[in-house]
C-alpha cells in the first residue's frame, strides 16, 4: 500500500484506528476452544465486526509464537483473512538482525505472509533495517520512542556530540535510509507531548502510536501534537477493543469500542480539515 | 543450565564453540529435498556429526520463520533433537517488547521450545528484558556490541552525562537487571580489541561472540581480550561450518571444520590454565 492509498483509506473510513490482535489464547472466550483454531476464530470475528471502522490491524507476533507452529498457523490464516478487506496490515514483530538475516525476516513477513508493514528495532543500525526497505509498497515501522517504562533506560540518553536524545538520533539517521513513503515510526502515546519534538524531525512520516487505552494515552493529545497534512497517525488499541468482553458478545462489544474510537477520530479529522 | 554446568561442559569438551544453525533452505545440499523436512534433516546431520566438538547450538530464527509454520516445525524438531545431547541451546531471536509481550516471547522460547537462552535486543529497556530473567537456569543474551556495520550507527553514541558509549551503558544498566548467572552479552568479534573495554565492565559474564569465520573475526584475538576465569566466552561459527560443503559430504566437512576450531580452542584453554 502506498502512502497516498493509506491516506485515502483513512479518508474513506474516517478513521486512523489500528486494532492490535494481541490474541492471547488464555484470554479469549472459553467457548471458542470448541473450534479447530480458537485464536483464528477469535481474530476472524473481531476483524469481521470491526473492519468497517479500522484502517489497520496489527497482530503482535509474541502471542502467536508462544503457541509454536500452531500459533504460526493461526497467524497465517489471520493475514489471509485480513487480505479480503481494505486494510493496512502490520506485523508487530520488532525484528532486526545483520543484513543477510534481516533479508530473511523481510522474506518471512513481506513474501511468505504478505504483510504491508513490520515493526523493526533500530539497535543494530542501517544494514539491519535496509533489507526491509527494498520491497515496493512495503513499510518499515521503526521503534523510536516506545510506550513502556523501559523507554527511559536508553531512548533518552543524550548524545555528547549532537545534544540529541537517542530516539531523535534514530529518527534523524533513519530518515535517509528510507523516506516517508516506506518508513514510519513507533511513538508511544504515553508521552504525547514528545510528539511535538518528533514532528520537528519527522514532518511527513506516519507515526504508529501504541498505548491508547490500556497503556493510558489520550487520543486528543496525540492528535493535537501528531497530525500532519496526510493525517500521519495510525493509532493502535489492542486490549481495550478485543477484550472489551470476554463473553460470547466479545465481537459486538469490540465493534462498539471500535466505533467509539472511529467517531472520535472522525471529529478530529473533520476539525483538522482532513476530510470533508 | 547453570553457569557452573556450562563451564564444566566447556572443560569436558575442551571447546567453547557454538554452531550457528543458519540453515537456509536455498543453501543446503539439494539431495536433502527428498526428505520430508529437509532443514531438520540437515540440522540433524550437522548436530550428530559435530556435537562432540561444540558446546552450544544457535538456530537463528529468521531462517525458520521465512518458511512459515513449516519452518517453525523444523525448529521444534531441531530443539527436540538437541535436547538429546549435552549442549547449551540458544534461540538467536533478538526479541524484546513491552513487559507483558516479552513474557509471551519468554514462554515461546523457554517453555514451548525449552531453549536454554535467547538473544534479546536492549532498545526498549528493563521491562522488555526482565520477563526473560524470571526463569530458573535460563539465560538472556543481550545485544551489546554487534558485529555488523550498522553497529556504528547507534552503539557508539557517547552519553553526554556519563561519557560512556551506548553499548557500555547497555552493559552497565543491564548488569543490575540480571547477574552473570542469567545474563550474557553479544559482542561482535570483528571488534575484538573492544573486548578489553567490555571486560572492564562485564568481568564475570559470558560473552557470545558471533562473527568468527564468514564475518571475519580472529579467535586468537577474541581469546586474548575476552577470556575470564570461567572461560567466559562462547564463540559462534555458522556458515564456515554448516556450509563448508554443499554436497553429500556436508556433515563430514562440517565435522572437520568444527574439529579444527575445537583444537584451536583446546590450545587456548590449556595455555590459559582453564583445563588440565
Amino acid at each position: 500500500m502506498t502512502r497516498n492509498e493509506l491516506f485515502k483509506l483513512i479518508q474513506k473510513k474516517k478513521s486512523f484506528l489500528c486494532i492490535g490482535l494481541d490474541s492471547d489464547i488464555s484470554k479469549i472466550p472459553a467457548y471458542l476452544n470448541d473450534y479447530n483454531d480458537p485464536v483464528f476464530e477469535f481474530n476472524k470475528q473481531i476483524i469481521d465486526h470491526t473492519q468497517e471502522f479500522a484502517i489497520a490491524y496489527k497482530p503482535n507476533l509474541a502471542f502467536y509464537e508462544s503457541r509454536g507452529h500452531e500459533g504460526w498457523k493461526s497467524l497465517e490464516k489471520t493475514i489471509q483473512h485480513l487480505k479480503k478487506f481494505d486494510v493496512f496490515t502490520i506485523a508487530d514483530a520488532k525484528r532486526g538482525d545483520i543484513g543477510n538475516t534481516s533479508s530473511l525476516y523481510a522474506k518471512a513477513f513481506f513474501e511468505k505472509l504478505d504483510f504491508d508493514a513490520i515493526t523493526v528495532a533500530p539497535y543494530m543500525g542501517n544494514d539491519s533495517v535496509s533489507p526491509f526497505l527494498k520491497y515496493k509498497d512495503k513499510w518499515v515501522i521503526l521503534l523510536a520512542l516506545t510506550s513502556n517504562k523501559g523507554a527511559f533506560d536508553f531512548q533518552f540518553i543524550e548524545n555528547k556530540n549532537t545534544g540529541r536524545k537517542l530516539f531523535e538520533d534514530v529518527l534523524l539517521k533513519s530518515e535517509v535510509w528510507g523516506s516517508p513513503d516506506n518508513m514510519m515510526y513507533v511513538v508511544g502515546a504515553t508521552q504525547a507531548d514528545m510528539l511535538k519534538d518528533i514532528r520537528k524531525i519527522a514532518h511527513d512520516h506516519f507515526l504508529l502510536i501504541p498505548g491508547i487505552g490500556a497503556q493510558g494515552g489520550s487520543l486528543e493529545e496525540v492528535a493535537r501534537y501528531g497530525l500532519n497534512k496526510h493525517c500521519g497517525l495510525i493509532v493502535n488499541s489492542s486490549r481495550g477493543i478485543i477484550f472489551a468482553s470476554q463473553d460470547k458478545d466479545f465481537a459486538e462489544r469490540a465493534r462498539e469500542k471500535a466505533l467509539e474510537l472511529q467517531q472520535e477520530m472522525e471529529k478530529i479529522l473533520t476539525v483538522n480539515n482532513l476530510i470533508k
